[in-house]
């Protein structure tokens, strides 16, 4: 049996200062601690909070493990702009740069750990050309560091499904390895026969007993018609709660009917949407998914991959992008923003007992500021990050390190 | 005299290792210095820069400098959703909260001083209800703390300037006093009156012989035809390359024939703009300013003021904002973000021997990072800061403190 951990001087929420007491990796109390007065303190390990924002642990609902480069030194991006440059590209460098997926994968937990996340949806490329090599790696790194950090893979189909022939008896072999959802990406854009991709995707869900997580970057009229094959199999499926649509730029589409037509289906279904904030994309409007009761997730996409050069996995950082990109000024609105980057991410990933009350697992992060809103437009070091009841980072530090 | 300065193992723009000897607030010389080896270095301070990134002063080239709430604590946003409501908020505010402005423009200059900032361009609000307060507080800010960070101030009517009488003479006023830069807003959305603002901008302008910088939040067609009729202005008043246009939204259109006939006029007449890259709104396209040579410079706008809660006055951040925003992932789109924020910030102020040359004035700043890019996507702590060649931050701290 481990001590009980007791954070002193903590403000849940950014509300009143208090005490938590942590026992057997679960929240066991939330109140002023009578027995640090009275010296009554054995067999409790005290980590004082210093008046800092205690939050439930951040959420990363949507990244790339098997791929980052994080730690190889810079590699000058010279991807074409279009989507299929940037995925030939990437199949063509990551042999020529030696990308080693449980090397890589294991970099970026510990550097989102040390940020304050703990627990990562990642989705994890197969194709004919690594085949489940990315896989096996993330599997690895899971295996070693799903201790300080709960990890939930996405076997995904980058370079798509049906164009390549083979992936698909490889995403198969995926999801028995351990994957736990199906991936699929722009059914019309990249392997040209939506129906036949959506087909696919379904079908191995359904196989599985899986949900599924797709990108759609389609936009506008195109991603609407994509999102309407996606919703009939879902309908047809019964699979209502078990999908979710990553990047969703269509949502972002100026044509308020259309949006608004979808966002009702998606409501429905309960259609779960993932967005990065991307300042460049038309993108979902976070406030009017929550209104509409939809759950929403966020995530850092790539971290200095070969796709893109930004971002070092911090969530409160990805809710301030996320503030920037819908226009959130107010206080609760930027507390709506850091709402995705924790308990939407914890829904979509249906986290047990996930939040910050008695009873819940303790995935915890503390961090200095004055209000939640300043917590995430200042987004400091992350002074403690606790993975059920452990301490995993302080001080900005995860406390594992790898190569 | 002072003691010359040797920034020893920097990389000028990234680039090979070398020296850099500072000599009389100037760059003297970029080579590798002999004498380090041979021990002749009487009169010569040394300082080992460790391979890190040397870069010419950032430039913060627009923000609101009386107005930020910097260093008070945080301050709930209650603003209204419209542009009106955000201007009435701040007037009452600013009064409620006890807005110092010369305490708080003081600890913005340090705060953007510490971040590697030599150069701010600021707006300062003229109205009827603070009256001239403003532009003496930051006056006497500039007097104080001009040796770390050159001040160049734009007298700003931010809530009109005809509908509330008695601006006008405030703003020349204003001018007298010793701001440099006549300023001007929305000249149909605030004033209702697009002729009778700009024809009073630009008149304040001839009278003073000083240039004019206009912030243009108006969209679409609304922006257009405002711009047009700054174009007129310019064109008449023979003040080609003395007018800077500010956020110039209208820019970002998706009416691409209508942007091309505005960017046209724009080259012409040699009008600069002000771009922050903001996520939430239509943006003028970074790329294609600099592909038509026009002047393109950046800002933090307000810091944690009563419009908007983010920011910290970090222009190295600001480039990473404008590439995200830009959709800039390859090197070379990453530096031109970065030029915004160094050369062209220095050519909008019209900074003379500004850059990074033999016989430049040495305001500099010394980043760590493998290559540019690098360097604005992971923004680190500024190593050095130097202001006509003397250090005024290290670390990330200012030298300098204020109250």
């Amino acid at each position: 049996m481990t001590a009980d951990l007791l954070l002193r001087n903590v403000r849940p929420m950014g509300g009143a200062a208090t005490d938590v007491l942590l026992r057997d990796g679960r929240i066991a109390r939330i109140a002023p601690d009578q027995r640090v007065e009275s010296g009554g303190m054995e067999n409790v390990v005290v980590e004082d909070g210093g008046g800092a924002i205690l939050l439930p642990g951040l959420v990363e609902a949507h990244t790339h493990l098997d791929k980052t480069l994080w730690g190889m030194g810079w590699v000058p991006n010279s991807a074409g702009p279009s989507l299929q440059d940037k995925i030939d590209n990437e199949r063509e460098k990551r042999r020529a740069l030696g990308i080693d997926p449980a090397r890589q994968s294991a970099r970026q937990v510990v550097q989102s750990v040390a940020k304050g996340t703990t627990a990562i949806r990642s989705h994890v490329d197969v194709d004919t050309v690594v085949g489940l090599a990315g896989v096996e790696g993330v599997l690895a790194t899971r295996e070693r560091l799903g201790g300080i950090c709960a990890i939930e893979l996405v076997a995904f189909p980058q370079s798509g499904l049906l164009v390549r022939p083979g992936t698909l008896a490889l995403m198969e072999e995926a999801m028995r390895l351990g994957c736990e959802v199906v991936g699929g990406l722009d059914p019309c854009g990249i392997d040209r026969d939506p129906k036949g991709h959506l087909d696919a995707v379904f079908e191995l869900a359904q196989r599985f007993g899986r949900p599924v997580d797709i990108h759609l970057h389609e936009a506008g009229l195109l991603g609407a018609f994509s999102m309407e094959l996606i919703f009939e199999r879902v309908r047809a499926l019964g699979m209502r709660g078990q999908a979710t649509i990553s990047h969703a730029f269509c949502l972002g589409d100026p044509d308020t009917a259309l949006v608004e037509r979808l966002l009702a289906e998606i409501a429905a279904l309960d259609i779960a949407i993932m967005t990065t904030g991307s300042a460049s994309r038309p993108v979902p409007a976070v406030a009017r998914l929550a209104a509409l009761g939809i759950r929403t997730c966020a995530g850092s996409d790539g971290i200095r991959d070969c796709w893109n050069p930004y971002g070092d996995g911090d969530m409160l950082e990805r809710a301030m992008l996320i503030g920037l990109r819908n226009n959130f000024r107010r206080d609760e609105e930027i507390a709506l923003a850091l709402d995705v980057c924790t308990r939407g991410g914890a829904s979509v990933m249906r986290l047990p007992d996930y939040g910050l009350a008695e009873g819940c697992v303790a995935d915890l992060v503390l961090v200095a500021g004055e209000s939640l809103a300043e917590a995430v437009v200042a987004h400091r070091e992350r002074k403690l990050v606790l993975r059920r009841g452990q301490v995993v980072a302080r001080d900005g530090r995860a406390l594992v390190t790898v190569p």
